[in-house]
């Protein structure tokens, strides 16, 4: 939606700046100056429902997602996660959807260590606000801004799975792979892999609008370019069924969004240390291109060499 | 809405502790460890169209007023403002009402010196999360908690105005005084009033649900009752118009809510620095009752002696 991007530029430019704010607006979090050692690491995702989720979604998962999001968003960063808060917008106090609501907020929280600090709760259609904060060794996270050219471009878990979740959902289809609800409900926020990439990772963001704009999130904050080798991108095994095109499996991964991986650079000499690290956590990860001097962003295929964006079905970047 | 404070409640008890959070759910903010000098407040408040303020609200007094009832949360932890978040979630991006909300949010920030660091905007009904994170030193933040016996409870400003206006606004009034109007749409926060009272007050709180419910949130986190002389209650001009009723007029005080003024409490003997404190900054303050051993909120007229809260209309905590 690019309107909603003209409004974060909107107040962007509205911003007075401040000493103590490392990095403001247009990162995945914000990087505060807190002591000597550490700054603070916040971060503010909003679910909608209706917009950000089915209505028919389960409550476990829309407790479990809003956290995820913006964990997520810590996880790029490198930041290890303390506490949240949550404003949470509901039509009725209905107490057995809040109890699988806590459930699945707290699932997540439990394994991250995330401590609730406070919140609002006020009556109305149905939106959670849920606000991260995390903590970071001082002048070490991981900025959308430090790709270099030649750096090596990698791909954390799989792509276009939740996408490919939601579609076949929109289309009332019972026969959804697991995997795909799975991606959609209850995305695995990759806080380790960030954590663990800190100090070898020169620029990172974490794949939610989809991996072709974030990517260029990196490109554009990092005055740099890319090309991507297309068949490289990491595809799981419910895209690579008989019956989808080629144009549809990688317009998923490319535009789907919702993937919640780690898309990241490291210079070439690093890459296969970055490689061990994430494969010691048993995370997969792909190298799926390469940043460059010229702007942009250079789809290849080994088959067809050049690849057109907009004949893959995507207009607004084109 | 009583079934929110069960929510509340139940969020609450899910929560893990942990040894950073020195305040954590149940006051205005969370007080989080920061560095050695510091500690790090944080509030988060949400506003709704149609529950919060009516769907007319200029988009102006929304972007002040969603500010505004963050940093009153702060000014009662008598924390300094440093920076906020902002979750905005509108039906479609109008660049008139965004640049008018952006207006009245900016309008407060910079009186404040509060930053935007980072934020979400999103597509659904009209709702605005604004969280904002502040600084006090350590071990001195104003909390519910810390009223004793025989303390004096103070209150600034003047209660109802607000109550007052929304009123006459959802009776379609035309001559709704401009006092109530500014009350209601622009509340000013008391942060100075809030710093000023550090090492002063013994609690404090700020007045959003309505005086009689607030000063019971201090009177039940301090272990304390509380004695209240209704007629010492700061009433505005406004509310003593001829034709209202003493117990309309007390009713509004008391019960009508957002008010975004300050109740605390002061040791006798501190009772006039206090006052000269707050007189130096402009800002009138009243000397309301007195903090009790037994338990309970006791309301007494100098004309007609106890008064039972429900003979004002008053039935959740009668």
């Amino acid at each position: 939606m690019p309107e909603f991007d003209i409004i974060r530029r909107y107040f962007q430019e509205r911003t007075s700046p401040a000493p103590f704010v490392h990095v403001g607006i247009g990162d995945d979090a914000a990087v505060l100056a807190m002591n000597n050692d550490d700054e603070l690491v916040v971060a503010v995702d909003t679910l909608v429902a209706g917009v950000h989720f089915p209505h028919s979604t389960e409550a476990f998962d829309i407790g479990y997602k809003a956290l995820a999001v913006n964990l997520s968003d810590l996880a790029a960063m490198g930041a290890t996660p303390a506490w949240m808060t949550l404003a949470l917008t509901l039509p009725q106090a209905d107490e057995r959807w809040l109890s699988e609501f806590a459930e699945g907020l707290f699932s997540l929280a439990r394994e991250f260590n995330v401590t609730l600090v406070g919140g609002d709760t006020t009556q109305g259609p149905l939106t959670i606000s849920v606000q991260v904060g995390g903590v970071v060794s001082k002048g070490k996270a991981l900025l959308r801004s430090g790709a270099h050219v030649d750096d090596v471009i990698l791909v954390t878990g799989a792509l276009g799975d939740a996408a490919y979740g939601l579609r076949l959902m929109q289309q009332h289809r019972k026969d959804i792979p697991d995997v795909c609800l799975e991606r959609l409900n209850r995305p695995h926020p990759r806080v380790m892999a960030g954590q663990k990439l800190l100090g070898l990772a020169t620029s990172c963001i974490d794949i939610s609008d989809g991996f072709y704009s974030d990517l260029m999130h990196i490109t554009t904050a990092s005055q740099v370019g890319a090309i991507i080798e297309l068949e490289n991108l990491p595809l799981s095994r419910a895209l690579s069924v008989d019956n989808m095109s080629y144009t549809d499996k990688y317009h998923l991964a490319l535009a789907g969004g919702d993937d919640y991986e780690l898309c990241f650079t490291v210079a070439e000499g690093q890459m296969q240390v970055a490689q061990t690290v994430l494969r010691e956590l048993e995370i997969p990860c792909a190298v799926v291109g390469r940043i460059t001097a010229d702007q942009g962003i250079r789809l290849q295929s080994l088959e067809t060499g050049d690849i057109k964006l907009d004949t893959l079905g995507y207009q607004h970047f084109s």
